[in-house]
């Protein structure tokens, strides 16, 4: 099933289902109106989401309109939590030696997460707004899961069975701003903005046999200004698994219906994949230039990130967003 | 205004408007029926909702009935941002003095923020559960307010125009995850689970005279196990105001209404005026005897967190929670 959130002018959008093949949508009005709602008593609400996404996956429902994108919010507009892990090692490497900071004694043992912003997501073609171009504008392409409630102490085997839905992200990230807020010991907090998600959110089924051991194992793409920026296995260096960053998250405390944990900047070891975020790219240009040479991002660039599964189909949809300055 | 959210078995509750001196309470639908609600929509609805406070504090409601602190959840029992600050440098110097940490060079300059977890809160006389003791669970007295919507780059100014509530806060920390979970560099997370909130929510009106400059000049009461702990005032060393914290927590994003934005634990240099968390009494201890003398909480331990008004009335209502082991 997928499912996405219209806007409507009101703070959570409207709810519809979208077609397996992103083309057709229809409006979930009868059964419920925000994604939230859903979440909060999936058992109830999910099975009649279902037989509407078959009914317009065979063509019959009465008032498909055509899919776009660009009408579509996060799918959850706002969140009771965004819990963003740094499952990819190679990211945390690289991004860490680039920064001169240390890499954690614990970390192949210990997720990495940090608990982001959540009142306040960028829809999937939403322009990012920044202030000003010299905090450093990155992007960081990643996989996202929507949890249903997680109780506290959650094995993460217990934990991979609440995944209710799947999606890709943007966690815009400012890179000239993390250093000093890192060093003030409280995390991050000005150096992540508001985070985009794409324009749909998908059962796990959706995804077939690609989504196997909490991991999605297919290539995340990202384009930068149109060109081909990664093309990065998602699977093959997910250290932890999602059900283990679930489980980490959940330790001192139950997790909530709606709940968002990212996977942290989708990265490989195979440098020949390409990059999810540019401070990779400009870490690896250090190892092998002794420089970083490719600049962050400028007003007016644009980043695509998107996908595509076995059949060669976009599964959530694209994110496609330009930077632009805050008004 | 008082507003309080009563339990009914749902994730939000049920909005109620509660008299000035705590005695009566009155549902609020017919008007709203989430505190979430009225927030998104608060130019509309919180007039409709004063009306109805007149009116219950006149004596004059129809259908009022005893207000009973047992039966809150937090005022917001989830929101979509909980933003703590460490606002008192009494508190940070001691804390960090005592487990050996550097104090950050922009103390003075430069607020200290974390995004708390906002899915889950405790009601103002909910257990708090923990899987151990070894934690070292501790207690955390604050002030909070609730924003409305704050645009990006706010001045302090600005942001103290949009707080539309307040309330206390327990802040729940387990200080023996504190220094490894800090070392990984990506701030606090199990450390800090689940917050507890007062039972009500108040307009800044309700404070008089004694919400001034973005600060509560009273002194927070908090005891444990009925003995008293501390009588801090809030005002005096609380050297970020509200609205410097807003503004420093909406630099690079806007906050959307009903982000809750906290105070960090209510310290004073006057150390005759105790405190308002054990670790900072275990380094007043470390700094007299060389050794902290007081242990953290145990299974059993009770604490209660309430602060009065000029005319000696309880402001929130009391937090009075019990520590317990997780089922």
């Amino acid at each position: 099933m997928k499912l996405a959130t219209y806007k409507d002018g009101s703070r959570d959008g409207q709810l519809v289902v979208v077609s397996r093949d992103l083309a057709t949508a229809h409006y979930a009005n009868g059964i419920a109106t925000r994604l939230q709602q859903v979440l909060d008593d999936w058992n109830f609400l999910s099975p009649q989401l279902e037989d509407l996404y078959t009914t317009l996956n065979q063509g019959k429902a009465r008032h498909a309109f055509a899919f776009d994108p660009a009408m579509c919010m996060a799918p959850l507009p706002r969140a009771y939590a965004w819990v963003d892990g740094s499952a990819y090692l190679p990211h945390v490497e690289r991004v860490r030696r680039a920064r001169g900071a240390d890499l954690p004694e614990s970390l192949r043992s210990d997720p990495l997460v940090y608990q982001g912003g959540s009142d306040d997501f960028l829809g999937p073609c939403d322009d990012a707004p920044f202030a000003s171009t010299e905090s450093g504008i990155d992007f960081e392409a990643e996989l996202a899961v929507v949890t249903g409630d997680v109780p506290m102490g959650a094995t993460p085997a217990q934990a991979l069975e609440c995944i209710r839905l799947l999606m890709l992200a943007n966690d815009w990230t400012l890179r000239e701003l993390v250093p000093a807020e890192l060093a003030k010991g409280f995390g991050f907090f000005q150096s992540k903005p508001a985070t985009a998600f794409s324009p749909v959110a998908v059962t796990p089924d959706e995804l077939g046999a690609a989504w196997s051991g909490g991991r999605v194992h297919l290539p995340l793409q990202t384009s930068w200004n149109g060109r081909p920026f990664g093309r990065v296995d998602a699977g093959s260096d997910m250290h932890f698994h999602f059900g283990q960053l679930i489980a980490h998250a959940c330790r001192t405390r139950q997790l909530r219906a709606g709940a968002i944990v990212g996977s942290g900047t989708v990265s490989s070891q195979d440098a020949a994949q390409g990059c999810s975020c540019v401070a990779e790219k400009r870490a690896l240009e250090m190892i092998e230039h002794g420089e970083p040479r490719t600049a962050y991002l400028q007003f007016g660039d644009t980043v695509r990130i998107e996908l595509k599964g076995q059949d060669g189909q976009s599964v959530f949809g694209a994110i496609e967003q330009t930077v632009v300055e805050a008004a």
